[in-house]
Formats: structure tokens, C-alpha cells, sequence
């Protein structure tokens, strides 16, 4: 969607020929802006309620730097790079900076980070991110950086395996009284289905790539999650935080 | 929790000795029945807001009707039978007409059947469930039963695979207006990726055993949606349309 | 060893050529009847501490009823037919009966059953079979026949999967006084873990084939329980309710 | 077939003993030449329309110049380095030019890169190369180096991922008029479904390694491809532009 | 696509006010008639220039033969019912038959059933489908069931295994002179690596569940021909004659 | 090869034209007799050693029964019929009657069968024939049947699962003085390694589908074999008791 | 349970108004210390009979060295850092040394190493720790590491695997005269088999990555294990040599 | 065996109390060489027909050079170190050389390197090693250099890949010629099934780890070549080429 074609859609809402609300619905469906390597997806907040996140992996720094700048050209909402090595950082805070956005904050998560600009303001709902051991900490830090992005200030339970189940009824009550709460566990995978037992509010389980074994990177908690005799959990990918703070935002939206 | 603990510890509330909330935290964690082969758990509605469902495969019938009369016993919310065949089914309801329960809905998906008595009332809120394709009805229709059971009237919107995306597209703004989207599909399992960036509310997947080629009687799918490149979508395993139900439940109370 | 090597053997013992130690740790190796299609093991019990159990897949009837003879042919301890059919079951018990042992018990679990002949005296040691839920009983009751069979009269505590936790906490005193814990758990296999947390005694688990969704069959339950976060835990294979009261008799001899 | 045989053949075609069309089908057959650790095949691209390629990994530097002097010795069509590392198109560039060659082009794709000799002229034929994200930009560029070698000028439009549609229904008047589409997509390789439903030519789908969560390093996305419920869609192995390429040759001779 | 809509747009067109190329261009996005359990899409062969295809599996006899009914009503190309069982074909050429086509052509490949209704005119392309063993001809038998629906006349050349390579050279010739070729295999899937060294043409490998050993119901052969040193074989799903034959439609349109 | 070429080729040969050697070298690898749906592959004995054998699954009964009347119609060495169900045992015996050929020997190896005409005359080589249980008999059975046909009386030697290593060392004499040992095992596939330790004499492993727990079906039999730390022991597919006797057969020629 | 609560309990006791017994199975559940992100669990050793052991991987060196000295800080039994790194090794000696406790013992397995303190008095029962081969040591050492914390001198018997079964034997009459065996294997994962073959002792089995042709970084060998076909063998999580100590202190207790 | 014993047993052979066909038999069974870490068999020649082989991966390179010189202190045949690093090499050179063994001789295969000392006299049979590509060249060194110790000139026959089978067919005759052949191929592994089919020599089939796409490592290649349709073809694990070697040593023995 170009200037002229979006000028064109302002002016006939203006003039009564576009009803509002048909000028919501299509600007939901069309705009991107084609940098070449890259659509970037100008309205994605509008048509998701999420932020457009650039992935780091298996782009160049001078990529990641371009796309962050293209996002944070456009009025809007929070600007997210997501798993990013450090030059990758260095060149979005720089690209980003160079656009009058200084304000990128870094979260460090095991050896990637992530980055946010333009922070959605603070929004309301108890979110809690449990996790079963210390190795689990780089995925929820991950996790609550995205919430945070997107207006949540999440708590951290950790370290609430299943093999000292009494670490995790100390915290019962706070999990009855949450609007959602995300469990990431490697191992067996097995928090989420007690967790889930324990309340009524909405789990995300994130699978971790921790533990030994027979824990296969993660792929035996991700079968054990999926497999919950708990009911009515839902999943993400191994590894995935991001994920898990995009579905709270989802259905807390 | 016997009889007379239970007593006991009303008593106390009445007395004053035992605050309200106090009483309604212990009687979370507490109460089943033990029934020798099963250990009934009358409190699962009051602490995960989701009635227990007795899963048919690798029960007896005489066993699912015991279940199901003890379920019933107690007042309380919805009882559902689930997977169950034609011998599990006449079973239940004769031991649930016995106590006077003859108000058993059945709904046949497959080959397999579901059954609920004492549904919840009417619940608010605009659940969709999309299927990918005919084959996938049978899971969407466990789905819609156990939603019926929990007090939401899903609306059904079949055969929408992405290889005729149009079929989509013309629903896209009953997907944007819905508060939980439910996503049936087989084969390679792409549905949940498209619905995802057209509507901002939260999606459950749900992998079903359809397809041929590589489909893997499932596991592509599913690892299909754990891979989704669409922000925020959740997962739930294969054929689970009980558990993608019941996410929706949590989600929505 | 034939009959006269024995005779020989037995001789020199008496006349104190050999020294009786040395005629123990010969005869610990040496002895099997060749039946043409199976090499019957006479000494097992003496060697391994458990009888020659006949696994009746892939087995005809007249072969397992020829084997079951040929077993109580000799003086010893328990016979053990398993996972036998119909046809199995009868051709063994005739073949028993007409050797002059009629006393052979029968404990159906699913669509097999295993089938016991002169089982052992009662032995001491408080054994805890516990299920996570009603469609793991087979696996039990088949765990449990075995235990009988070897002199142990095993507990059964059926239905306490983790999404009730509290049902598991309701044994808590039982488990920590166990001298062994078998724990048969399908689905996400995560009840193992729970157990291993609450007791010190040697926990043996079983994962079990029952579940859906990503259930695999009993894959997942094996893999969690491998990748277990509680110490000292230890896997059998799938379903196999005789290994685990074999792996119980070892440790409690 | 060594000098003497090739020089006698086609004396007897010269001298009508032989018709050409047979001198044809027996150059199909069989000319190569050994140096030892390599049987280079002179007349593939007669017999099946492509050039032989060197594939870099396993070969050592001095090997891939070797084989690549080989093959600009005889006169013919295109020649190929693909997949080598920096080393290997040093001496794979050094071997060419000493035979005469200077004309190799290097076309960078990830830490790999793709030489070409002696280019094809350009062929007609539209041809689309489409990827999902940034990240399946190093798979589309060895696609497009080596059909540039075969004489296509092939089209690029990334970053078109099914999360965001409307990025893709933006070029379907593009890909309705295409003469093949090659369609590189990692995650959940859902791309070359809705493409496959969008044109009628012929669609070449690439899983890519690219992706997290439960991609499986292109596993899921290859799967999925595989099963994809878009008729007529064909697949190459995971990250291989050489062979979709080549594919496309095949189809557009 | 509803009439009215469809009427305005040929008015349209008939005033001039719609370019007949946009009124295609439209036509090929929209219209399907949703019959409740199935999305009906009649433009399909428009768009994809193949046409829509019911996929038995899973489908009630009642469905397979509304669909086919459906189809039949618009006037257009080919229809298909493919792997369907006794029952369904019967409801589906009943029900054609009570729409006035009663030309249905079954072909039975294994113990599955295709039917095909309004075959598309004779089309020229000389298309092979090639066999490894006498077991992989219910797959070529509905490959070339589905190809004569679309036009193509394609030649069989059965029980070709590597093992007997001189089978295959036999036909060389003729492989090298077809303008498509498919083939079919089990086991290990050698053979379209060898058809790929003998033709320039293109060639689509389907993997068949036949073979035993360590064919794992396809998946060995899959992956072989993915993996194939053959530069530019691409591969459809595991058994998949129908999707070998549109791939061949696609590219010989 | 048609009979004029044939009998121009003997014409050759007789007057001196054509070397007897090149005579057999060209027959080595041309003849087939194709029946359309099957290349009968006559000289195969000669070629490789082995005979045509007729794998019964995927092929009608007729097919059976024509297919093996034409080999039996060529003079020459063994013909098999293998994993044949009743009703192509029957129509291949009456065929082969038909044709004059009625000593065909079935052999019953569990629900299926092999059938032998034309056994080769008896051939040196003592071949053991070493199964680890009695489930393993069936794939023992095709394997001495197949064994039978090719001129090798082998000796079997049940039942010798390393579980009691004795009933092994028992044999440790007859394994070290064999020419050719198979070992047939299920389970975890232990025996070849064993017995690889005590014979120099070639060993070949066959995987058999039995045992439970983390069997797979003979998956984990296979790969133990494959990764079996005795030296130079090879392995074929699973229940592959065929493979196993041809396999013996190359290296005892 | 903070300090205040814990001496209300000791009063209570004190004064009689608590059981002791019960005193203790309250403290049995609850006590743990949280550290943020670590909850370190005082009273494991009373509950499960086994040390808190701190898993390195995934945390940084000051995590390892806070978790250490919060440890050590309570007087009880051993404390075990385990797969650590030299730095992690590092600063957990620093901060045990800082806090009293400077007789950390450090033993080197591979690559990382095994750290303990305030091992546990002498324990009788006679542990043996049977390798298959050289590179089985690491695992051996880290579980005879484990072992040795526990109160256990394990005798270890090195290299015997069953490619060479009488250096096996040779240890037959130790192997029978063992309270409990470890046996660690790689390969193939036979050596368990033989092993419980000949003693009647509990064997706990641990599969290790070593290997090759088809070892699979150990999946193979816990495969096989898994399928053992000698009785009551259990088996531990690949390389975990320090859950097979445990597994052996549960028995042993 | 100790000295004494030995000496004993030589005695007795000498006075005629013991058949030196019983010496033999008991020689074969007894003796190894415990040097702590390693059982070395100094008998395995007499037992295998093959030499102990040390394995680098896993040892230490003392370790490596201490078994080395262990083997050679003792008279008999070859002594192979395989899989070794550069300080392994270096180790075992250094302690051969002490011990008066300076003849090892170093292939270099890869990354990695064999050594031999005291090679087998030179043995009659005539083995062809044939690769499908010049990435499998390692596994073909190691496998000829092991061949070579053990007396075999091995001929090489590399890159006859199936995708140009005339490559191939050029040696059809030295495999018809040949006593045995091994096949190394990477990719779909199609070319022992070729080869099969050329041939009435014993064929042992290598799958390498080379090969894209769908490679998987080497597990495609394995399974197409236990999946093989070509009879009677044996596999050995992935990259093993020592094991190939052992392999055609037992059966040329």
C-alpha cells in the first residue's frame, strides 16, 4: 500500500464514500513495505495485536539493522529483535539510534538477546512464568522480555521441578489467582500437567532444550507436554518464549 | 476428605474458626473418591474449572458407568464420557439413568462417541472452529461437543485449506471478531499459520490423523503448528479436540 | 547336563572330591533341556534368583504347554506363562494338569493373561503398585501376578496421575515406608518423577502404551521417565509389568 | 571410450556406416574419463540435459580443481562448483584459469559459495524463485546462481510467509503467469501449499534448514511439503536450490 | 461467488466497464459452494489447471457422492473420486448417475477404488510411468488413472528394479525420448536415480510402501530419492499416484 | 533377448564367430520375458547365483501362479515362491502343475509360506542357523527353507539367547567349526555379538520383529547388530530370513 | 519454611504438642530455600534418602557457587556438583573454601568433572561397575564418583564386553557374589543381557554415547536394554552414571 | 590365563594328558591381559581370524599407545589402531617404537588415520572396494587399509555413482571376476543394489555419512541397503569400513 493509494483510503473515509470500519478491514489485509531481502509488515499489530519481531538467526547485522529501522519509521507500536548475537544488536541499537530511537533495551538470554523499542504501556492481567530448574531461566527471561515488550510485567517462579513437588504447592495460591501462566521445562517436561492441575487459568508450556538422558534436546518434554493428562494445555515450540508471551498477549489481549 | 472432615471443617466456617477463602483453598486441593480402580476427583471443576471427563479407551464399560454414576453423585457441573464406543456409551447411560440422570447427550464423531450430561449454562463468547478439510469433522465435532458441555456454542466453519486460501479469506472477519479460534487440520498442517495472521485472538491448534504422502498419521501436522511462523498460536496433540476445548474453557472463563 | 554328568557331579560332592561351593557355582551355569524348538533353562532361579517365565507371543499353543511341562517336570520354584491367549492358556494348563499340577492361577490383564504354577512362599517387603490411571491397570495387574508368583503380595494404589496431585499426596506416609515402589504411567509417564520425590525407596517405572496426542504409543512415557529430574529412578520397557516385579524381586532378595 | 573408439565412430558415421542418431545414442551411453579418485562424466549434459557439477563438501581443495580442469578441458556447456568453501574456489579458479577459463563467476550463499564456468545462454522461460523469509535467502541464491548457469534469469520475491498472506496474494498475478515457481520455505513449510493453489504452473518446493521450535532442521518443513494438501506439488531434498534448479531445467528444456 | 455477484460481474464485462482480463483474474480467486461439511471450489481447475479431486478417506459415503454431485452440476473439466472403498463409490456414481452423468469410469488400484467423470480431451505429451516391482502397480494404476482423466495417455513399463538394470536399459530409448516420466518404487527407492542418468526429461519419483526389511512403509524409499545423486528428481508423498500425475499436468500444460 | 537373437548368439558361438566367454557374458545381462506385469528375469541364476524368487505380497494369486510358470518354463535352477499366503501357495502349485512341475515343497513359516520347485542339487558347507528364542523359529524356517533350495542342508540351533549365555557356549565347538552361522534375534538383538565372538566364520545377522518393551517391531535389533562391537559381523533387513540364505549362498559359491 | 515456623514446629515438639513422627513428615515436605533462581530443597536427603546434587550445565559458575555454599551452609550429608566445567569446578570450590568447607574432592570424567563434600561414612555392600569398553570409563567414574559421596567404594571391572565374553566370565563368581551391579555399554548395549544372566543381584544399566555404525549417541544401546531378555534389568538415561549411583543407594539403603 | 597355567596346560599337552585339539579349543576360550582400564585379547586372532583393533575415539592417547605396545609385547599377527587422532598416532608410534615395533604404517582417511603393524602375509582372493562418489574415498582408505593388514590387496574402483550407471557397467566384468566387494555409498545408497544385480560375489554393503537433502548422516543410505531388492547383499554400520574389512577377511578366510 503506497502513499497515493493510502492518501486515496483517508480522503473517502473523509468524504463518507469508505464507511470507517471498511477502512479498518482493509488496511488489516494489505500494507508492507518490500525492502528487497524483506516485506516488512507495517500493520501486523493491527491484524494480530503483535508487534512485527525480527528473528535474528540467518540474517546479516546489516539486515537486522535495516528491517529494526524500517519498523521504527512508521508510527506504531513495540519494535522486537529477537535471539540476536551481539553484532546483530550493535547494528540495530545503532540503526535504530540513527532514527532517533535510543531507546532499545537489551535483555541478555543465555547467549542471544533480545531488544525492544517503543514499549507497549503497562497493561493489566497477573501473568507468572514458572520454571522447573536454574538451565530453564534463558527461555523465560526471553519470555518475560516479550511480555514486557508487549505491556506485562511478568513474575518469575523458578526452580519448581517436580522432583520436590512442595517447592511448587508454596506457590499455589498465586497460581489460582493468575490470568495465565507460562511453565517452561526441559527433562521430562512434566510441570505443566501439575501446574495445571493446581489452576484454572490458561497454560502455555514451552518445552526447553535442557536436561540429559534421554531428553533429546527437548523433543521428549515437548512429547510429554503434548501428551498432559492435565487438561486443556496448550504448547509451543521447544525453546520458544517468544512464542509463549505472544500467546499470553493473544489471550489477554 | 470423609464425611465427617468435611463436616467438621464447615462447622468451623460457620463458627468463624475458619476464614471462607481458607476453607475453599483447602477444599481445592483435596476431595476424591476412591473407587478401588479409580480415584473420582469431585473438585476439579472448583479448581481447574473444567469438569473431569472419563476417557473411554482401556476402561470397561462397567467401569465407565461407575465412573460416570459417581461423577453424578455429587452435585456439580458437567459430566462428559469421551472416545467412547457403543457398549462404553449404553453402559453409562443406563448407570446414569439409574441415578436418575437421563438427560445424556450423545455425539457421535467418528467412530467413536462422546457424552454429556448436566451441561453448563449459556457462556458468553464468539468461538469459531475451522477445519482444513471434510476428513477433519470428526475432531472439530468431539471439540464442539465438550465446548457445548462447557457452555460455549461454537460456530463451525469447514474445509478451509489453505490450497484454495479463498475458502479462507471470505471468513477473515468472523476470524478478526472471534474471541478463540479453533484449527482442525491434517495433511501438512499450514491452517493455524494463515488463521494466525488473520485475527488477533488466541488459536488452538489442533493436529488431527488425516492426510496421506508424509502426513505420518498426524506428527507432520503437529510438528508443522509447533513450527508456525505466525506469532502466538498454541498447540494441543493429535486428534485432542477434547483438550483444545478445554484450552478455550481456561482461556475464556 | 545329562543326567550322569549330575549323578558324577553329586558323587564326588559325597565322596568330597568337590567341594560343595564349587558344585553350586557349576551347576549355576551349566543346565538346560533342548526340546528341539526351545533350550528350557532348569537353573535359572538358581542363578538369577527368578523362575523361566514362558513369554506366549510367537509361541504355539502345543509349545508353550510343552515347555510349562517341561519346567514342572523338575523340582523347584514358580512357573510363569505370559501375555498368553486363550488357546495358550488352555493348552498349558492341560499340560500342567496332566503332569499332576493343577494348580495353576490365572490373572487376566487386557485381552492376554498370565498364568502361575507353584508359586513361591510369602516373602517380607511392603511393595506399592501404583497406576496414574484406570487404563493402566493391565499393566498392574500383570506387574502384580508376577510379584504373587515370587512371594510378594503387592499394594495396589490405582488412579493418582499428576493433574490431581493431591490424590498422590493422600499415600505420601505409604510411599515413604515402602521397600519398593513400581509406578506404571502412560501419557507423559510424569508420575514416576512425583513418586521419586516423595520416598527414598528404589522407584521402578513403567511406562505404559496408554494416552493420545502425542503419546506415541508408550515412547513418551519411556522418554520422560529416562529424562526424570527425581534421582535414582529406573526404566523398564513399555508395558512390561514382568520386568518390573522381576527388577523388585532382584532388589529385595 | 578412449580416443581410438571416438575417432572410429565417427569415421563410420562420416563414411554412412553408422547413422547419426545411433552415434547419438551410444555417446549417451558412455564416455567418461577417471583420474583415479573421480570418473568425470563428459556427455551428462547430453544425456540428461545438465551439466556435472562438483559438490565441494568431501572433496579436497586440490580434487575440486582437478575435476573442474577436467571438465573445461572438453568443449561443452556450463560447469559447476557448488557448496565450497573458500579454498576449494581458490583452487577450483586457479585450476580454471590455467586451462584458459578466467570466466568463473562466484555467487556467495550463506558460508558456501557456487562458481560458474561457461555459462548457458539465456533460455526462455519465467521462472520464480519465492522464499518465506529472509533467512531462506542463501537457499534461493544457490537456486538462482546455478539456473542462471543453465541460462535463466530467474525472479526473486522474499519474504512472503503464509503468517502474513497478503504479502503473497500481493504477486499472485505473477505467479499465475509464471512458467515454474521454486519455492524455498524452512518452519512450516506451508508456502508452497497456498502458492500451489494460486498458479497453475509447475511449483518446485525446497525445505529449508531455516526455523525453531519444532523444525527439526528442515525435517518439519519437508514433511509438511510432503503431505501438502495442494495438488501436483513436488519436493527436493532439505536446502537443495541445486537440485530445484535443476528440476526446473528439466522441465523447461 | 454468489449468482448475483457473478451476474453484475458478467454485466460488466459485457458494458465494458470490466476488462474480460480482470474478470478472470477475479474469477480464478473466488467462488465455492459451501455445502455445510465441504468447501466445493469450482474454479479450481481455472486456477490450478487441475480439478477438484475427492479424497475418499474419512469422507461418509453420503458426502463423496453430494460432492461429486456438486462438481457435476457446474459445467467444467475432469472430476475425481480417488481411493474410495466399494460404498463410496457406489453413493458417487449414483448420485452422478441421478445428475444425469452416468459415464464414470472406475479404476480399481489395490483394494481402493478411482472414479472419473468428464475425462479432458486427448492431450499431446508422451509420459511414461515406470515401476521398480509388480507390487507398486496399484500406484501407477491410479497415477495413470488420474493422468487419463486429464488427457494423457501414459504408457506403462513395469517390474524395472535396479537389480535387473538390464530391464531399465532395455528401455532407454524410450526414456530418453518421453516428455515426463514418474516413477514408482519401493524398497529402497534406487530407481529414479537411475532413470534421472538415462533421461532429460523430468522426472517425478513416488516412494510405495512396498518392501520389507527396513522399507518402513515408504519412508526408506523417500528418503532415498530425496537424497538422490540424480541432479533434479523431485519426489511427491508416499503412495501418491494421484499427486505424481497433476505434478505432470502442471508441468506439461 | 527373443529366441532368433538367442539362437543367432549359439549360431556364433558353434561356428567359432563368438567366443565362448563373451557368449556368456552378453547372456549374463540381457533376458527377460515380460508378461506386463512382470520382467521375468531368466538368467538372473546365472548373473548373480541366485534364483528368481516370486515375493508373494502385492501380487494377485494369478500373478503368483504366472509368474512362476514361466520360470519354471525356461529349464534351469530353483524356483521360489516366498511369504505366500494360502490362496497363492494354491495357485501357484496348480500352475506350476499345470506345467508339468508338481514337486514343489511348501514350508510353512508362520502365517505365511515358502514354496521350493527345482531344488539346486546338494552343495558342501555346513551353515548353522542360530535363533536366540522360539518366537524366532518362523524366520529360522524361510531361511533353512531358502537354504534347502539353494543345495544347503543347514543344521538349527534353537533358543540360545545370551540371557543364558551357557546354552551357547554349550554349541561354542559347532559354531567355531561352521562355514557360514545366521543368527536369527529379537529383543535387543544381543546374539550376533556374542556369537561373532567365537567363530571366525562369516556371521550374518538377521533382526527379527520380535519382543516388547523397546523392541520396535525389530528396529532395535537392527541397529544393535549394526553396532555390534564384534568385528565383521553384517547384517540384512528385518525378518529378512531370505536375504540372510542368498547372502550365505554368495559366499559359499 | 522460615525460621520462625521451624522453631514453633521444635517447640511444639518440645513441649509434646506435636509427635515427633509427625514432626518429621511435615519437615519431610516442606523446607526449601529460594535463592530467586534457585530453590535450593535442605531436607531432599531426609525425603528421598539422597543429596541435592547440582547439575552444571546451563548455570553460570557464581550460580554453581551460590548454590554450593547455600548447601553447605545447613549442616547434613554429602553435596555433589556434577558435569561441571573448570570454572564452574572453579568457583564452586571458592565459595565452598569461603564458607568452611575446603575439602571439596574433585574427580575428573571426560571433560567435565564431578565435585563433592562432606561425603557420606562408609556404607556397606559390595557395588560393582562393569564397562564394556575403554571409552565407558568417563561414565564409570562419575557413577563410582557418585557412588563414593554415597558411603559406596565401587569396585570397577573394565572392558568386558561381548565381542570377548570370557573376560566376562572370568568375573562370574563376582558378579553373583554382588549386593548390586552398574553396567555401562555403548555399542550394541548386550553387555546387561549377559550380565543379568548371571548374577541375581539388581543390575542397573547405563547406555553410553560411545559408538558408532549405527550407535546413535546411545539411543541404540538404550534401546537394547530396555529390550533385554533377561529379567529385571532396569535401566537409566543415556551417560547418566550419576542416576545410576543414586538408583543403587535407594536400593542399598 | 596365567603364565603358570599356560605352562601347565603346554605340559600336559606334551605328556600326552591333554589332546592338543583340546589345547586349542581351551586357548581359544581363556586369555586376556587386564591392564586396568582394558581387558587386551591376545587370543582374538586365534578365536576371529582377526587382529584386537584398538578404537581411538574415547581413549586417551596414552591409553591408545600402552594397549598398542600390550599387543605387539605379545607374538601373533597385526595390530591395528583405527579412528585415531594426531596424538594418538603419535603415542601409539612412539610406544611401538620402544617396544622395537617401528613399522607402523599410517593411512590417512579423512580426519583420522589407521595404523598397522605386523600386516598379514599376502592372501589369495581378489576384492573390489567401489565407491558411488569421491566424498566416500575416507571410508574406502580405512576400509583398504584394514584390508591390507589383513593381507588383501584391495582394488579400488571409486565414483560409479548410479546417476551415470554406464560408469559402472564399464567394470561389469571385474565385479563378475571379483571374490567379494564392498560398496561404500553415501546419498540414497542405490549402489550395492546395482552391484547386486552385476555380481554372484559376496557384497558388503558401507553406508557413508556423505550426502544433502535428505542424507540424514547416513541413516537414508542404511536403510536403502537393508530395504535392498537386489538378494543376498549383508550391511555393516555407517562409515564402517573396518568392519567391512573384518567382514570379507571371515569370509575369504
Amino acid at each position: 500500500m503506497d502513499q497515493s493509494t493510502l492518501r486515496q483510503l483517508l480522503d473517502e473515509v473523509a468524504s463518507g464514500a469508505v464507511e470507517p470500519d471498511d477502512a479498518v478491514r482493509r488496511l488489516q489485509r494489505l500494507p508492507f513495505a518490500d525492502l528487497g531481502f524483506a516485506r516488512v509488515d507495517h500493520h501486523r499489530a493491527l491484524r494480530q495485536g503483535l508487534p512485527e519481531a525480527v528473528y535474528g538467526p540467518g540474517k546479516t547485522a546489516d539486515q537486522c539493522g535495516a528491517i529494526v529501522a524500517e519498523l521504527l519509521a512508521e508510527p506504531g507500536g513495540p519494535v522486537l529483535l529477537t535471539r540476536a548475537d551481539q553484532d546483530q544488536v550493535k547494528a540495530a541499537l545503532a540503526a535504530a539510534g540513527a532514527a532517533g530511537h535510543d531507546d532499545g533495551v537489551v535483555t541478555t538470554a543465555g547467549s542471544r538477546a533480545a531488544v525492544v523499542w517503543r514499549p507497549a504501556p503497562a497493561r493489566a492481567g497477573r501473568v507468572l512464568v514458572v520454571t522447573a530448574g536454574t538451565a530453564d531461566l534463558a527461555v523465560a527471561g526471553e519470555c518475560r522480555a516479550v511480555l514486557g515488550a508487549l505491556g506485562f510485567a511478568a513474575e518469575l517462579v523458578a526452580d519448581c521441578g517436580v522432583a520436590g513437588v512442595h517447592r511448587l504447592l508454596a506457590v499455589a495460591d498465586d497460581l489460582a489467582a493468575a490470568d495465565a501462566v507460562v511453565v517452561a521445562a526441559g527433562f521430562e517436561g512434566a510441570l505443566p500437567s501439575v501446574v495445571g492441575g493446581l489452576t484454572a487459568a490458561p497454560v502455555v508450556a514451552v518445552p526447553t532444550s535442557t536436561g540429559y538422558g534421554a531428553a533429546l534436546e527437548g523433543i521428549t518434554a515437548l512429547l510429554a507436554m503434548l501428551s498432559s493428562c492435565a487438561s486443556g494445555i496448550t504448547v509451543v515450540g521447544i525453546d520458544n518464549g517468544f512464542g509463549a508471551a505472544c500467546a499470553v498477549a493473544r489471550l489477554l489481549r
